[in-house]
This record gives structure tokens, C-alpha cells and sequence, in this order.
């Protein structure tokens, strides 16, 4: 049985603290401009990994503390990108090798619960792909500077944002900010529909996405929750597909208490109390796609 | 043979009128918020059923009279989720359940007809979802609350929702509706760009509607609307294969009287009169897509 | 061997300048409205194709003489769309016939060059398509009408814009273009987001291009961007595929003498200087996706 008391975890790099079914994630690395290593990498796969099985939590937020001078600066660049590679990968070959920052964003993406980056400090590189892309909502100061170094690096957009973030804009604004590795401001418009709100106080970020997840934690059903985002991730090839898929979602949950309570408190006009919990209440038709394992001796790409 | 005279179909929630080759439905249940019931939803399909197949009709408006109080206010739940499941679905189990919603979705979807929305008036769930989404163009009242209150109510986005709007807008604004079950106005940035026109007098939405469908019937080929909506909804899985379907179409229409047309009235600085009809010059090749039977016992999912 | 010579390749309907490693294209059409021809075709293909052969070139810039009075007004309507067919195809049936305005938009999507479209004048047709929508970045004239005219001419959108507009802006915005073909201004709401930059002087369109070009090609290593528009246009069908295709570019490229520099150059906070070039330093295991034969005698579809 896993713990899931957040104080046992011995997490190294984040503070966390959960407030009612808020989960809050502090990135703890001002001293080191928050920059990506290893040790953060580790400690964040944890929490959100536990978060998903932790039926408390409805909302998890990732931040820096606003005296950081950045919400996440990119990876410590100190020994070099040959600090990623995996010994067990090299010995294998390149088709071996999988980014840590990929990982990551997969993780989080993955999460059946609502996820919030809320940017209150520049970000560069994984801070812009792996912390930001692959969640629900983004919240970011108006005076973040945020960047997409990669081309000017030498090396590729990482962390699965050649994939996220067309899906997120479309390819013409997703090149104008993957293809030049161009500083911008979060109103720029290559980015600005990126965010779900842009605050012009720093120390105003954080509170506007509690804001925002209190509230929706509270109204909506961890349920619904996790089927939408699957729907969305995941909503087949056709709209014909997607018909079969949205059905099949809509009559589980139309049936259970959640939907049940969601009609009753619309009749009675005040607002819901829903307590379908991930843990007992989800069908295991879910997930109804197949996942690819991404180990590299599972993988037929 | 369908009679194509839609005074004579016996339409309980719906009034129909065809004026030149637009024909403009009326949601007519204004007592009753234009709810969306059974009969409201039979009405709607059979007309755009209909409509799809009438040589005379060019484009579809759907409204609602601006006395209303909405637009359509979502489903009647009077009798909760349970009123939609049907009998023969119930018996079978969860996966043979079809979301009433989804068919009107997919039925306006395919029409190879202009599709309008005119949006004079508030719109919730369905009344977002199947009532708008599948549409090729949306006009909106500026002062219209628009909802997608699904995960506020223990359920799914429904309808095609998750297939259709994150196409309509990518993945960032989509999260943002989807995922929150705001309440939103049509100028709120996260949906605005689903709007081809937003209106400040609830009145002249639907004579915004009416202009653009009356110069877009009179001006455009009835037979490259049906192949050019085939392309943009079924456009091949690459650039290679678009380039494949677009020729073949090109070369069918280049050909055809309606492609001549097309270049004598340019030649001659006229406006054109284009005549071809879909009941008797498409060519086999359309669809060119496979459709998946939805129907539960066909689906192999 | 192939001649990377520019003045030897007797172009005749354009003009080509390589100054440092922005080669710029300038269509010298002027006494036709810069109509598209066939000749223009055959010239535009021979530099895109030398170009991204070409190890001398990072950035290739498409634009039409400022003077002209269109920076591309479409085809040349002179002999109808039969002038377009090609007699073999039309000995074999309509599936046999290739859009030459698709050829020529694929092989600028292929480039693995950075493409900039200069639109500095107006625009329609195959002036909109292939002339602007592959390009990774365009830059427009505020002053510019710009039309995708095909639903009024009798034919369907062409050159693979079913497949790339609705990729670049949502289909909302691409319907409200493609399906009306209607003529709009750069800053409509329907067609902004498609412009990475919008200049109210005509003459300073191409400058603006030229200055983002002179600075991407200084500090843009040519195999990031090779490998970055790959992993953009090839992101792979899921999260989990795109994983496995970034991490393989990741190590590729982060062991390569360009990911080196990236990171010296970074810690010795001065600009890059990449050396890596597409003739000897690509993997082979680029392209990792298939690219379909669409020569009609090999195509399966």
C-alpha cells in the first residue's frame, strides 16, 4: 500500500501541501534559479503519480515561490546535455534513450485529475514544456519572460511539445514560437491563448489559480473530470468514433450518483456535492485506449 | 419517394420556411426555454435529413424566434439522464447506449450543405454542443451566457463536444470551456474564435445569419461547398494524401459546367450562376471516407 | 552532381539572390498580376528543391517585386482549368491527375529549410495555398486583399489547404475562409494568427522577413531546424510516440558537435556557432515517417 501522506515522501525539491482537495506544489530551488535536475524530476514524477491515486485531491497545482527569480530557468545545463543520457541507453544505441523531461510530461498529462501551472516567474526550455504544456490550465505573470530555446541549442523541442503545443494553438503559432527559440511575453500573440488568465502582479498568480481550483474543486465530479480528459486526449478518429466514445462515457456517469446528484442539484438550484472517487468508482473500460509502453526494449516504433 | 415539401412533414417543434435557397429553422419552443426534448430533436433530424437532400436549398440556418429566452437551454431534465437512455440499449449494457445529441451532432455534421448557427439568445449544454458545434458558421449575441456545464453536472461533454471543439479552437481553449464548465459571453477570449460574427442587438443576429447565407447561396457552387466540407472534415492522414483527394476533386469540378462557370464569369467580371445539384452530379467517388455504422450492433470499437 | 549555381539554372519567371545563407526568391511576374504559370511552377520547384540541398542556406524567402501589383493574384485563368490537366492523366480518369499547386505546396512543406512567405501584395488562389500556407512563417502587407476564392469559382480549395489551413488556425477560422471565399484583410480576426508578422508599409514586408531571417540563420543551427519541423509535421499518433521520436532526436543531436555548442555557448553567454550541416550530418534514420508515392501508377489510396 502506498503512503500518501505528502510529509513521508522525503521529496527533496518541492514543498507540498494540500488544502481541502487542493493539492499545491511548490517548486523549492530559488537558490538555483529553480532549474530542472534529476533530483526535481524525481520528486515530481512522485507527487503527481501519488496525486492521480490520492482520491482527496481534485486539483493539483504547480508553482514557484514568487522571490524565485524564475518559475523554471530550463535544466541545469552544468555538465552539458550528456547529464540526460542514461549508461543503460548508451550502451544500446540512440533509439534507446528517453527524455527525462518526456517523462515528465507525460505523467502529468496523463493525470486523470485537474491539473493548473501557474507561471509566476520566467521559464525557459523544460520550464516551458515539461511544467507547462501538459496540463489543464496555464496562469502566468505578465512579465515572465518564456522561451523555446531549443533550435538555438543545437538540439530539438523536448518533452513532447512537438505534440502538445500545435494541438494546443495550431502549427501557426506553435512555429513561431518552436521554430525562432524567441523570447516573448505571455500577451504576446504568438502565446497569449496559451493562458487561461495572464495576471499583471506576480504575487497575484498563485492566488488566481487556487482561485480557480478551489472553485472547481468544489463543483465538479472527480469523475467527470477524468472521463472528459480522457475524451479530449483521447477522442477517437472520426466524430463517429468519438460518438461511440462520448456514449458509452455519458452513460456510465449519467447513471451513477454523480450524474444523479449533478440533475437533482440543477432541480434544486444550489450547487452539487459529488463523491465519486477514482479509486472504486471508475468503469475499467477506462482507459478505453490502448498505451504504448515507452520502454525501450517494449517499444515497436 | 421523400416528399421534400417541409409544410407537410408534420414538424410539432419547429418552424421551417425556405426563402430562394435558404431555408431557416425555427426553434419553437420558447414556453418552455427551447429545451431540447425527444420531439425537438426528431424534428431536427428529419429536417436537416431533409435539407441535405433538397437540390433547392444551398444553406441551413438554425435560430431561435428573439423572444425566447434562449436559444436552447439544454436538455429537459425534468426526468433526469435516465429519460435518454432507450429501452433496447438498456438491456444490452453500457456500450449500446447513443447519445441523442451525438446523432443530431453527426447528422448536421454531414450535411453537405452551408450550416449556420444564429445564436440570438443563451445556450447551454446541448444547446452548445449539438446545436452549434457542428455547424459550419456561428453567429452570436454578444449578451448570451454560453455554458458547457457538463462537469458541473457529474457527466460527459456530449454530443461530439470533445471531438469537434478542440478542432474548432485547439486544445488551450477547449480545456478551458470544457474543463471548467464556466459560464462565458461570446467575446470571452476562450471562445470567441468559434464566432464567425458576434452581435450587439440580440435582433440582428439572425439577419446577419441571413446575409451571409443569401450571398453565399447565390454565389457559390453547391457542388464545391459538398466536396470542399468533404476535404476540410476527411482531409487524408498527411499532406500526400490530402494532395491525392484534392486533385481527384479539382479534376472532377474543373471539368464539370460549375468549374466553366467558374472561369468564364471571372473572365467576364460577373457574378456566377452556378447549376450543379448534388442529387445528380456527384460523382461516386463521394464519400470518399468510410463511415462506421454506429448503430451498437454494427460497431466493432 | 547537381549545380547549386542560382545564375545557372535559367529561371525565367524569378529572380534569386544568396546573401550569407538567406537565399531570397522574388517573383518576377510583375506584367501579369504575377499570375501563377506553369513556368513559374517549374522555376519555384528547381529552387526550393536546390535549396534545401543547398548547405549554404538556412532560410529560403519567397516574395514578389513591391511594385507589382499582386504579390501572387492566383493561376492563369487565360485557358480555363483545362490548361491544367495533364494530357497522360487524362488519358487514364480523373484519379490520375496530381494539383500542380499540391506539388509545388509539398515540396515547400518539405523543405527542411526555414521558409518565409513575403506578402507583400495581394493574394488569391494558389497565391494563398501554395504560395503561403507551407511556408513555416509569413509575413503580410496590412494593405493586402487576400481570397481563397475556390467555392466561387466552381472548384475546391487546392494545393493541400483542406490539409494545412485547419492545421495552422482550427477549423473555425479555416471554414470562415475556405467555405465563404470571401476577401479579407491581414488583421481580420478569420486569418491574423496565420501572419507571424503584419506591416502597415508595403515596402517594409520584405525587410521585416529578411531581419527574422538574417537572425535565425545566424543563431539556428541547421539541424535543429531539420529536425524540429520533422518532429512538427511528424509528431507521431500519440503523446507516447512522440516521446520515443523527440528522445531519439534529443540524444542525435544533444551528442552532436551543434548540441555541444549550444550548451558552451550558453554558459559562455555569447552567441552560437553552429557547424552542423543537412548533407553530412543527418541521421539516416531521418525521415522516420513514409512519404507515399504520389505518382498516380504507385498510389494505393
Amino acid at each position: 500500500m502506498v503512503s500518501l501522506d505528502y510529509a513521508q515522501q522525503g521529496f527533496q525539491d518541492i514543498l507540498v501541501t494540500l488544502d481541502g482537495a487542493v493539492l499545491t506544489i511548490l517548486i523549492n530551488r530559488a537558490n538555483y534559479r529553480n532549474t530542472f535536475t534529476t533530483r526535481l524530476w524525481n520528486d515530481l514524477l512522485k507527487v503527481f503519480d501519488l496525486s492521480d491515486r490520492d482520491d482527496r485531491v481534485n486539483v493539483v497545482i504547480l508553482t514557484a515561490e514568487p522571490t524565485a527569480p524564475a518559475y523554471c530557468s530550463g535544466a541545469d545545463l552544468e555538465n552539458g546535455w550528456s547529464s540526460l543520457w542514461e549508461p543503460e541507453a548508451e550502451k544500446e544505441g540512440d533509439h534507446a534513450h528517453r527524455d527525462s523531461g518526456g517523462v515528465l510530461a507525460m505523467t502529468i498529462y496523463r493525470s486523470r485529475k485537474i491539473t493548473i501551472a501557474a507561471v509566476n516567474g520566467h521559464a525557459a526550455g523544460v520550464g516551458m514544456t515539461a511544467l507547462q504544456l501538459p496540463f489543464d490550465f496555464r496562469f502566468a505573470w505578465a512579465g515572465a519572460k518564456l522561451t523555446f530555446p531549443f533550435v538555438r541549442r543545437g538540439i530539438v523541442p523536448e518533452a513532447t511539445s512537438s505534440y502538445l503545443l500545435p494541438k494546443l494553438l495550431g502549427t501557426s503559432r506553435a512555429n513561431s514560437l518552436l521554430l525562432t527559440g524567441a523570447t516573448v511575453s505571455p500577451e504576446s500573440p504568438y502565446i497569449k491563448d496559451l493562458y487561461h488568465q495572464i495576471l499583471t502582479a506576480r504575487e497575484a498568480v498563485y492566488p488566481a489559480a487556487k482561485a480557480l481550483a478551489d472553485e472547481l474543486a468544489a463543483n465538479t465530479s472527480q469523475l467527470s473530470i477524468a472521463y472528459a480528459k480522457g475524451l479530449i486526449q483521447h477522442p477517437g478518429n472520426s466524430v463517429e468514433e468519438n460518438h461511440i466514445l462520448d456514449s458509452r462515457a455519458m452513460k456510465l456517469l449519467g447513471s451513477s450518483p454523480d450524474g444523479e446528484e449533478g440533475v437533482l442539484s440543477f432541480k434544486q438550484r444550489r450547487l452539487p456535492k459529488f463523491t465519486g472517487k477514482l479509486t472504486k468508482d471508475m468503469s475499467v473500460w477506462y482507459p478505453w485506449w490502448p498505451r504504448i509502453d515507452v520502454r525501450h526494449h517494449k517499444t515497436k516504433l
